[in-house]
């Protein structure tokens, strides 16, 4: 059987390299299109600029890939059978509805859609059911073979599925005090200075907090034919969201209390250990055998050490103990530009093609 | 009027060697004394094995000065009038207390007498007050001019100030959540191996959680004739300590519920814009004139901007806002090998100077 | 006497905020001209978009003074004797030069004009006759009271004053190979990429090898009446150069053969230690008591513990030690932003002062 | 065929994990035997007080192996038909002369025997020939079917190879001054304070600038019956060490002059590009396919990007220039723990066994 053909917008930039780099061999894509913000005779020519920041050299049939203007709409239908944007939210507001309009699916990492009840913010483990939704949004904004779907913002990747584990469980969790300590890709190439990272952290990230304590009831929420997906409304999340210089890997402390019944620290740990959800059962390639780790050393996860697991696209938590104001307190990790960029923009996909929402066209 | 004559317990070590740097020039106390685990014929040789690491050079008074080994209470009850002591909690346990029961009031940066409810443990703006236990502790021990005080673990010293400030402006303070990104010094030298902190941070300080959510109910605590210091018992505190690849400077997202009358926004920051204690009162040299510095712009404290301010005695918070689980949310920060460690135990002895408990022997 | 009045180009970026910052209380000059790309109401304004990055808060004096874009010639004539400039080099061609034009001395950072035989490139203990080039500069260029002079790249402040105390000395400097590793802040702010710095080094920064390699023989070069200044050309240099993971401090490692006569090691270090020139003699503020300060630990210097040395304006050398293929080799450092930038401007400013270069309007 | 049964002695320091971690499903060794300062339950035990540090878990079949106290001899001849040495210096010494005269082949990372004419260093595509000093050294020890071979300093892999490769291509390589920056990884653990590389480089490492300047003359030497290895002469290296914030990878710039003949660059990048030796030709699974890799960019080879290259074994080069003073400059890097340590033990093993000196026992 013949791969999807897929495209990668804003391919040159941090996330469309990762995009180019996490597609190499991929058994079902394979990267026919390339777009940027300008033209270049290939690809390899049009990272040169600002260079190639994987530690494995451009896959060889990447390397010569011509690279459109993102724009250019007629060179997409051509050349591909879906797309994964990589735009920043500016573009990507107009762009992506150009390009679902157009008649291409579109994979979404940016930012500008999240707040759309009629499109999907998908982490599979937890809401693979949202795409139901898909088909409202297509005759809501006139889509014929066209859609949008997107990924939430990394910062939320760390503790969503644990949480979520403990509602699947059957606890309710009532809410949440979450601290994280962001990595530095996660601002993007240049994004940070050297001079806020070098013996220091920066306890701000613009916007970060708000996405922090909003997106997550969306993800929670569940599809109405009319309204799309609305909102969950159990849950109150408080979130302080800091950067520090850690390259990859958003490592997020979480307070949490429940309603109703109160599980044990074994229950957790069982809640998590136990954890398998559509996209194992699906098979899906991108998706973790283990979803969420749990380590017992005392100081785990850590970054360094932890971000890695499941080819980055597991969670590791550790440190769960009692909390003398709220129930409990653990520490989740996870690689915020593999599960949290392009490595859960993949596992979309994957779930959006094992659900037959991606076709060859 | 001749100057008290200082000595310095552990002087070669971290906290030592900043007892050495910030007593340079000081108008009360003089370094007349030194001890270590072994002597030497100078402190310039006692310190070249493992190095001298403040920015400026060693004090020339204090080069030559011979350093004797710390058990010996003879050569000290000769070379000075008190002593600072920057022992090991292991070592501490016993040497603070034969040099108190030889007569050398001790004001000690190691934890060893923290939990003792006959031993004060300092924070003046908070609770000088409670120097008023020394002569219970005295009775207790049977010391006759000696004493011991303590300093709190560096952890708090960032927002128990901004915590305390609130209380005194009439607020009650009914929960806290903590969490702390605290600077590499605070484990002293060699303490935490680069390998942990190049690319990462590390979730977890040994017993540090434990002090975090202990000692402010003591530090708040009130003085009774009979049983000491008596915690305060109107406070739920949770914390969660990690390690961040920063020279100084412990930072803190601390999470704010009150009980009864809340403040507006305006009230904290006026209460702690208002802050002034009996360190600034009494005009002790080493406390800060604006004990809490609150910072407007949306990215602050950082600690390689902040950790300074008021020459690292000071707090600084930023980031005020409101919670949507609690009531406020802000982030402090303080040098906690200043303030958090020699500069606090400076301070502690200023205190007990004006308040004429040090005095010529 | 009044103060002369000093104008800072460029007011807002790294290098123009330094200047502001180390200008704070100067007996000789005051700031009361400020320039940026742009109006602004204030100078607090004017840096709140990018923030103020100095320990301190802004100069009170100066916090409300207005900012004026930096082609407005009529206000910088109107309000200060002479200018600092922090231009961007490709700016600081045209504006530098309209500075002088219009009658206003310009004390630069930039490198438009370094390589210009009749504009001298001072380090003053090395070259501060070379002022005497002023005069032709102004009859070549039709200047009538303004003029133009320099300072060099930063990479080669921490070497070039031993090695200019070696030839003081007596001893002929055959050849250089000196290794560089620079401070972040040597790129301004933004700057480098965190991504670049966080468990990483760059070998390579644009230009800086050649500026190493080049620069050093205009400054040892001598005044002549009708070429203006004249590359010295008995030594040759081979540079590399590399952006280390430090704020601030540039430290060199330099391998040094001589011709002729070789010096023992206890003559190197006696030059060095006896190395006083025309600032120290003239009584300079910002010139170090010690130029060169050399420390007999085998691992020093170091960035954070010596960059500071001298208030960041003398160089650190260490590690002197005979070389397997050249006579010798040591390591020395200094303070890029201070000695390397904004001091270094300051100086060149006093040089000026002091020789009645620079005069009330 | 059974894979030959290895062990490792010090199993659990930084070396020692780098040893169980590399040779995972090694097709030819499988780790039968473990050593460490004192007896274990396991290994996964015997980790657990210091950590276990790679990426991946510990590999299930070493997980439960007994561990014995490495002066065990009769369990190691009962257990391995060889072993990996991953000792300290002051240990080795002693230890490593018991393993060899017991009959166990040692393959050693400690510096012990370096300097021993008759005890090979070897790094495969450089000096495989010295392996024919293996019987001189049985003979001279008395040793029967035991031996010891070693590797050199983690320093000098990144730049040997490609001296060798020049060499190899017949140019006279005269003269060498080398500049390393190297990672925090090469120290052990705990190995460098995390005080020592925040916001800070330390331009030196005790040892290591001699060993970087020696070691490459035994490296490149001859065998001779009687003498042993006798030293290459032709060479004169000057070596400057320093540490910087870097978890992995050696990097070295190099000056280099030539006797006689000097290469283009292009010959020298040919050189480098066909370099194929005896590892490459035997087959080794531990050789890169392409032992030195040129990279053009002009800011390579990085540290955190390249590392990794021909699975850590590679040798990435860049930045050929002219040099002012000698012939070329050019800057390279190696993965210090994998080539550097573990995998270049590896490789020796395996050329070795391809040369039938490892054998069953």
């Amino acid at each position: 059987m013949r791969k999807l053909r897929a495209g990668v917008l804003a391919a040159t930039g941090a996330v469309g390299q990762n995009y180019v780099h996490l597609l190499r061999d991929h058994p079902w894509f394979e990267i026919t299109f390339l777009a940027a913000s300008k033209d270049s005779k290939s690809f390899e020519e049009a990272v040169s600029a600002r260079g190639w920041f994987m530690g494995q050299d451009i896959p060889a049939d990447v390397r010569k890939l011509r690279v459109f203007e993102a724009s250019n709409l007629e060179a997409a239908l051509d050349g591909c059978d879906f797309v994964f944007s990589a735009l920043d939210k500016d573009v990507a507001k107009d762009l992506e509805m150009k390009y679902a309009k157009a008649g291409l699916p579109v994979v979404s990492n940016a930012s500008a859609y999240r707040g759309d009840p009629f499109v999907p913010m998908l982490m599979p483990e937890i809401n693979a059911d949202h795409i139901r939704v898909i088909p409202a949004q297509q005759r809501r904004y006139g889509f014929k073979d066209g859609f949008i779907v997107v990924k939430p913002n990394c910062s939320l990747q760390s503790y969503m599925k644990p949480i979520h584990a403990l509602m699947a469980a059957g606890y309710n969790v009532d809410r949440l005090i979450v601290h994280t300590q962001q990595a530095a890709s996660g601002a993007g190439r240049p994004g940070v200075s050297a001079l806020d990272l070098i013996d220091n952290v920066v306890p701000f990230i613009s916007g970060e907090e708000e996405k922090s304590e909003r997106e997550p009831l969306k993800i929670l929420g569940s599809v109405d034919n009319d309204k799309g997906i609305v909102d969950y409304e159990g849950l109150a999340i408080s979130a302080t969201c800091t950067r520090v210089p850690v390259r990859d890997g958003h490592l997020a402390s979480v307070n949490i209390s429940f309603r109703g019944k109160k599980p044990s620290a074994d229950q957790i740990r069982l809640a998590w250990a136990l954890y398998r959800r559509e996209p194992q059962e699906l098979g899906l390639l991108f998706a973790p055998d283990q979803p969420i780790i749990y380590r017992d050393e005392p100081n785990r996860p850590q970054p360094v050490l932890d971000r890695d697991s499941g080819n980055g696209m597991a969670v590791t938590a550790g440190r769960l103990r009692e909390c003398p104001v709220f129930d409990y307190k653990f520490v989740c990790l996870s690689h915020n530009t593999v599960r949290g960029a392009a490595g859960g923009g993949i596992l979309n996909a994957e779930l959006l093609y094992a659900k037959d929402c991606l076709k060859p066209r």
